[in-house]
């Protein structure tokens, strides 16, 4: 979920400087349309990790649009007469009116979360106040309120960095944060625990934008960016008759650094690093399946990835370790008419493997938020929804026991196009590519674009993503292999630990 | 919420006679319909109290309509291979296909209902169950199918009378309930904690229908109708690009039977006991508006009635007994500017009490659902939710201590006529009476129904709703005074047991 907002994404001065005018001034005619209509408030959540700046962009915000028209609210200490009433009337009362915007820095995430962090209460406790944060939310969308949730993210070495870097400085050493956060066990709670919630509670009428915090200039621009084509979109849209305002998905990555070209594509193993590897990893995961602990699990591994990537070759690796018995691969094309009739995640359901079974799933339900997305499939409410529902999916899954390992196989352009060529050459390959084939990679830009929302809005800690590095096969076989390993071996860890 | 369920609804054999043969035709119809168009599946949730009818209903809607394009699932013990999965599997591998009508007996519900009910676990876990069904719910919405909840309600006393019924035939003493039904705190904690789910879950594109359960034909006729009006419904409308199938509220009412015209409108008080009753009441109730337990609590009392039924006389009753700095009376009109620039329960919102204080709502946030839902000030979809939005509102107040009563006092009409008349006759009440008065006074049928909606889906364990005879008004004043104090005390009394 976070992982989108440790790779150090910057915008340089001379960048900032240029686009900032244009964008100050469209937020200010927005922010002037917006109290002309005064159609619907603008309810802005400011949540994430210390240091991140949030308390700086709150400012920024502050300043670059008309402070007449923006609350700002921070909700610490409860008074006496909030003390007096019940918990959510804090927040009714500073709700901004109908063509305003109000800031809440402080809200009713940090508190659930902090509630948690501090072992105030259990996870049941918490998704309590999840659902009530839902509720709430849903209804206020309902009635036509536009929110904005966003997360200030940093790594735990950044915040340790910049927390550091505050202490340092005379100007700032006066807001240096409660000492707990000097202490990186509570950054991993707090991260955890932030998951959890972001995870649940994102959803298309008010999701969560996570933004990283590292770099003043990226952070100021993206949430910027963000406020304003979410504006511009609601002032446009005509408040349905029924059911909140929608605006679509807005546009996260405005500087050229993404999850996936953050990857290093020249890692590769040679011949024979591979073959020992290779068959270390193929031996271990044969003892892990056979592993008794395994009779408490499942196993569940995803492979998506770019066309001629090498899931075949991946999933025929992993399979020669194992006994035909004690997997299935399931490989998932267009839907079957009994499938058609159902909902889109059935057709995964009925493959779901018991326990002490291992079900590989050659392209899986994220074609939801994939090819059905970038073909237009399924309208955008279906896709946004999705994310969600995926997530509450994966969830019953490790609630019950199963490992979810999903894997991404990223291959470079020009890798693609060499191994098409390639196919075309090789009789017995030829049948792997087709005219579809050479189309999709004409919407390369727009399947970017689809997997970096889906690892930002799925890879959770109970199931995340692993990005392969998959220009040299070999590298990439291991890496399958290795991870499925470990993530076996963490659930058994785990479940000794639960004792 | 089972209020309209207890008051002995009954069809006659020959209405019911009467009746049956064109509706089964019209189910037949509607489900060839729903075969063809192939659209979306209709699954069917039967829940309930114990020997009202449940099973002897799915039998019978098997006969009215097709047997071969219903599958009705029982979901008692889990088979080997549910246990090894994850426990959503056995619902999904029964959900039903597109245009196919599935009817779920023993469903999600009777699991988390049950597990309450036998302390398997606590209400934060219940909770989470609930939003789980309510995820679940939500997402097969999206994806188009229809979903109906009936809940099959007996009062205890019903329910102990079909029982022993049950056990004395021999042709039916084999089918007889665990042992546990017997015992009547298990039926209070099945309805206590059915109702929270109930409360939880029924929105407007998954409403729940409390059926009441004693008289056959009723139980029959009502289920076959609200299936028929559900499906022709959602048969003629086209699916939203976005969002759930909707189809409206649907009319549960089929006999002459309702909570408002069950009521004993003769109730009345001399003068003299009314004097003595209302001083000792006025006494009782500034007595524990003084009490020092009254520190942890504040009352909400919320006055909806007939126009002329004597809401500002009650309410002046209550304030005398009181100190003017104890209390505060808020008449609720059209909304300021500034409360029409926020949600609709904003302007509730800010003048809720603090601990200690009483405020008294002269009309309330039901408006939403009374003289909105009838003059069509809010779409229906607006009013559909708020039943569940109200809910949850009154929760919050109740979870921060809040006493919350809430009073419907009812005239008949020809009692508003006399009152009307006599209004006009007296130069000092003139102004209580004008246009608008007489032009409500023709939309009574409107009323009616809505009051009996909102009674059925708002009145909670916790925040019950008094229906008052108000055409004495002694009667009505000495009610609403008695009953202020009863729920006070038992609020305290609640305090002792939980310390």
């Amino acid at each position: 979920m976070f992982e989108s907002a440790e790779i150090g994404h910057a915008i340089d001065k001379e960048t900032y400087d240029a686009e900032v005018p244009a964008l100050r001034e469209a937020l200010l005619d927005a922010q002037f349309e917006l109290k002309q209509q005064a159609r619907f408030p603008v309810i802005v959540l400011i949540n994430g990790v210390e240091g991140a700046g949030k308390g700086e962009t709150i400012k920024l915000l502050n300043e670059w649009m008309d402070p007449r028209l923006i609350e700002v609210r921070t909700f610490d200490q409860q008074t006496d007469e909030e003390l007096a009433r019940p918990p959510a009337w804090r927040y009714w009362r500073h709700l901004p009116a109908k063509g305003r915007m109000g800031i809440f820095f402080g809200n009713w995430y940090s508190q659930m979360i902090q509630g948690r962090v501090h072992g105030h209460f259990k996870d049941a406790v918490l998704d309590q106040a999840i659902n009530g944060a839902e509720r709430l939310e849903r209804m206020l969308c309902d009635e036509g309120a536009l929110i904005f949730k966003f997360w200030f993210h940093l790594s735990k070495k950044q915040m340790k960095a910049r927390l550091k870097l505050l202490e340092d400085d005379p100007l700032h050493s006066w807001r240096i944060s409660p000492l707990d956060w000097q202490q990186s066990k509570t950054y991993d709670k707090f991260v955890r625990y932030g998951e959890r919630v972001l995870r649940r509670t994102s959803h298309d009428y008010a999701p969560w934008h996570v933004i990283e915090g590292v770099d003043p200039h990226y952070r100021s621009l993206t949430v910027g960016r963000l406020l304003l084509d979410g504006l511009q979109a609601a002032l446009a849209n005509k408040r349905p008759p029924q059911g909140p305002l929608t605006i679509g998905p807005l546009p996260t990555n405005i500087d050229d650094l993404s999850l996936l070209n953050s990857l290093d594509m020249t890692q590769h193993l040679e011949k024979e690093d591979y073959e020992e590897q290779l068959i270390t990893e193929q031996a271990r995961l044969a003892g892990n399946v056979r592993d008794k602990r395994m009779k408490r699990h499942s196993l569940v591994a995803v492979f998506e990835g770019n066309d001629a990537a090498g899931k075949g070759g991946a999933i025929r690796r992993v399979a020669a370790a194992l006994d035909p018995r004690q997997y299935n691969i399931v490989p998932i094309a267009a839907p079957t008419e009994d499938e058609r009739a159902q909902p889109y995640l059935w057709r995964f359901w009925r493959h779901m493997p018991p326990r002490g079974k291992f079900t590989v799933f050659d392209r899986s339900w994220y074609g939801r938020v994939l090819v059905e997305r970038v073909e237009g499939f399924c309208s955008p409410g279906d896709w946004l929804r999705a994310y969600s529902e995926i997530n509450d999916f994966e969830e019953q899954l490790t609630d019950a026991g199963t490992v979810v390992v999903k894997f991404w196989l990223a291959i470079d352009e020009q890798t693609q196009l060499e191994r098409f060529e390639a196919r075309e050459q090789i009789p017995f390959k030829r049948f792997k590519i087709t005219e579809d084939d050479w189309r999709n990679r004409q919407k390369w830009p727009d399947y970017r674009v689809a997997v970096g929302d889906m690892v930002d809005r799925t890879s959770t800690e109970i199931a995340p993503w692993t990005l392969v590095e998959a220009n040299d096969k070999r590298w990439a076989r291991v890496k399958v292999l290795r991870t499925i390993n470990n993530a076996l071996e963490a659930a058994f860890e785990k479940d000794k630990k639960s004792k």
